[in-house]
């Protein structure tokens, strides 16, 4: 108990510190300080004021709303006259993070299920029946071929399917497209951004804008920066890329929001920044399927109950709004474990100048002499003892 | 060779070890234990046992199924008696993380193609066909102007536009809500999450939901936590909103399901977190562009073929179903970072006991002598060496 | 000033390094070389190589279109011969990350509003008026009940409801799957993918790869790991699930990109790797609330005017595409925070040596002796100074 008791004295109230060798050198001592100092400043400058180490991240978690907004009119010889509203051109109608805006199109109406031939192509085009297999489905097809090769046109013959009929002629594509004047028209984002390890959350209509300023202004980079009523002409623009030409086959515009936010400030500094970008191109050169388009159909009943429908191949753009970035937070435990690198980092210093000292110098083994003190093995040592 | 194996043989068999100093100071001592104590508890208590700093993280990744169930009558001069059912209230059919309720809605019947005058307002109202300028299509308009003003009504005459007629008039938002017996309808939520770095995947529900009870039950967060199934307005009740209130402009509700795990344990503790949170409105002061709405259109074709739709502006409440969290497991790397900066931390209190006890003890210079040797540079010290 | 002259430039020509204490010692030296040697090569070998502690990482942002391509025929006796494409089977036309394929559906056309008798059940079979109460709606019911009880059939009576009649029978899935055919159809699956920290972009659709070989490959694991045209019978068998079963109650499947990059090497070696995983069932024992489905409508007006619609309850397949994955490029910070704690690590070398030096060999208070340098406190010090 009595030797317990000053175990423990002894070690509460010790103190040990390492013993240290002072060398008063110009040339070692500057040298030292400057790799100290350096050390510091990246621990300092780099980690802490710059990459903000001493923060904790979140990520954002967000959701959206979409409002396209727009009217035109075509005059074709297929469908006349006819006027497009929003109602006709986003197909569907909502959808959780994007919007899709019909630009273009090949219509097919009045479909019935039926026996037609299939548009011709390397595998359809046939001259007998034995050229069509009964049966047979491509992956291209249009439907299942019947075994027979029966005319398309004066000129051709291919293999008859059994099909919504007539079948679709999707082989050339208008150009211009077919309701370019979707430049024009206008889609607001509304967007809510919430971090979860910070509850902090906040919308891009930001607290400033009024009910009046919304219902008039476009972004604008340099002079509206926060209006969310984008014209869709312009965010292709942006990303450097024509609608009219984009308008042709379709494609996939993203429209990204970066809310980085530091959250020590305030909250009034944490703002949304748009950009666009073109996800649907990589590579000019190696431009395989271009575009983007699905197929929808509107299905009637005739007054006999057969069911036709409308097939409609629809190219546009779909804006896929991406929202990202990361917000942070003063946190002790990046800090300290940053801090704890910068201390350990500093034992680098120690270590260079020991190396310059105790190897390159010329006063080397002098200052061996000084550092070490070599203790051989107890046994071999009783004799040959060098304490120096 | 002889000098190389001796060289290599003084480097594996040496063993370099700091000279102590130990200052037996009671002060001194308990000041020093303290600070290292407090380190200790530091990097064991926050680091590792609160924050388990131990473990690697991953984020989840998520798949989502929802369905809705209900039915409710309305009877309206409009419309009629008319029962509501899932494929007529939730549009569209079905979404990936979403799913939209309609609870409120104008309705435009029977819209052809055609010139019909357009909704008064400060944009629309004229009284000579000089007001109205041809071909014009504002980013409010139903349709493009004509160039000619005729009557609304028998008060009011407004600029024509070729559009679906009649346009539609929302004006005026039916109060309350056409469906607000949404309130009493369903949502099951199916919820599949994964964490890709260690391979762990489960569902919201639990081994231990039978059928039967996932036929009856509905979610509680006292009662019931894990049931899957969602009274609508138990869900808007949870974010502090009225349903009737938000029912008839429409808006935006999350439902949040945290998934954080610690992997460590057992997988039966893995369990969801149900929370439900408003999206759309920020702020009851700068409320700009409430609610949620969208625009679509049933497509009919008559007899005669001619194209006719309704137009119907949904109002109603989009359930967004966020998925979060992250899960921990033991990793050596992140225990080792740790272990690490808390080692060099302990450093600090060694930094911080030096500075008091070389000084700003009384006996400062005492402890100075047994802890530093002053060695000057080698031709400047040969004569005046103060060996301590 | 001069005093605070020769402080500075005591301060900055001063070089402090700790006196060592080198004891040779064969056992204790292999010792100590040994724990260091494991040290480093736990942070070279793991830390750096393997886990790649050197590098910044990053999460990606992606952007996914799909696309189905196939056609098949049915002949039952409810709709007849009918062919079935695109526009038929996936539902809706497009979606943002995912893609349904309708697989099997129970149909009730030509529903009105109306009154008729519910589907046999147990809260919906009756007697008398007296079972049914008016006004009732259950959460699975089809409609509002009137309060009557009807006959269904010859044999039993349920409650009339006002809903659309007739009322779907969905107690009777049909098995095989209506269009089990679909195991041939294939999904064409373009993936866009962003690192925002880096800057990187890349689609899946490789450069390398033509036009050509687009129009014809199908994705194999071994023969073509990046052709992004997948068959869906091969996605569910590789994910361990026969097709024919899952197409009778539906299911998700979760096609899975992972983007594993690492930046430092050239970007042609950043490919998607895909896997495939059933994201619906979690454990054979406890299958509750198997499958997917969901009811959408087609609304139809016939020329007096009344609105009929065709309710399909659509069991299928929903095709989650899901990207994931960290790019890693290197970065200061990371290094320097490992490089910090690994030096840090190296101290365990010598605390763990020290104890066993100090405390365990036969030699120890030899050792302490070199090693340590007492000094009491300076009052209780002066005469019993025991400088060794």
């Amino acid at each position: 108990m009595a030797g317990c008791c000053s175990v423990l004295a002894a070690f509460l109230f010790e103190y040990d510190t390492p013993r240290i060798v002072l060398i008063r050198s110009r040339k070692v001592g500057l040298m030292n300080r400057t790799v100290q100092l350096l050390i510091l400043a990246y621990v300092i400058g780099w980690v802490f004021v710059w990459e903000k180490g001493y923060q904790e991240v979140d990520s954002v978690v967000s959701s959206i709303t979409t409002k396209a907004k727009g009217v035109t009119v075509t005059n074709t010889s297929k469908l006349g006259f006819r006027i497009w509203d929003v109602a006709d051109y986003v197909i569907p109608a909502q959808e959780e993070n994007s919007l899709f805006v019909m630009t273009n199109m090949i219509i097919t109406v009045n479909q019935t299920q039926g026996f037609c031939p299939e548009v011709p192509d390397k595998t359809t085009v046939c001259t007998t029946d034995a050229d069509c297999t009964a049966g047979s489905a491509g992956t291209h097809s249009s439907g299942v071929a019947t075994g027979r090769c029966v005319p398309f046109n004066g000129t051709v013959k291919t293999c008859e399917v059994a099909a919504w009929c007539p079948v679709e002629d999707d082989r050339h594509v208008p150009k211009p497209a077919f309701l370019k004047a979707a430049e024009n028209f206008t889609l607001l984002v509304k967007n809510n951004i919430w971090y979860p390890k910070f509850n902090f959350s906040k919308r891009n209509i930001l607290p400033n804008i009024t009910t009046a300023y919304l219902k008039s202004c476009v972004y604008d980079a340099a002079t509206d920066p926060f209006c969310p009523i984008f014209r869709l002409g312009k965010i292709v623009q942006s990303a450097g890329h024509s609608f009219a030409d984009m308008a042709v086959e379709g494609g996939i515009m993203g429209i990204q929001i970066k809310w980085n936010c530091n959250l020590d400030r305030a909250a009034s500094h944490c703002l949304p920044r748009y950009s666009f970008r073109r996800l649907d191109t990589r590579d000019l050169d190696h431009n395989v399927s271009p575009g983007y388009n699905f197929r929808f159909a509107k299905y009637y009943s005739d007054p006999t109950g057969t069911e036709h429908r409308t097939l409609i191949k629809a190219y546009g753009i779909r804006f896929d709004i991406i929202v990202f970035g990361k917000a942070g937070k003063f946190n002790i435990i990046p800090t300290m474990i940053n801090v704890g690198s910068g201390l350990a980092l500093l034992g680098v210093a120690t270590v260079l100048c020991d190396i310059i000292v105790l190897y390159c110098m010329k006063k080397r083994y002098y200052y061996r002499e000084k550092k070490y003190k070599y203790v051989e093995d107890y046994e071999q040592g009783i004799g040959s003892e060098m304490d120096r």
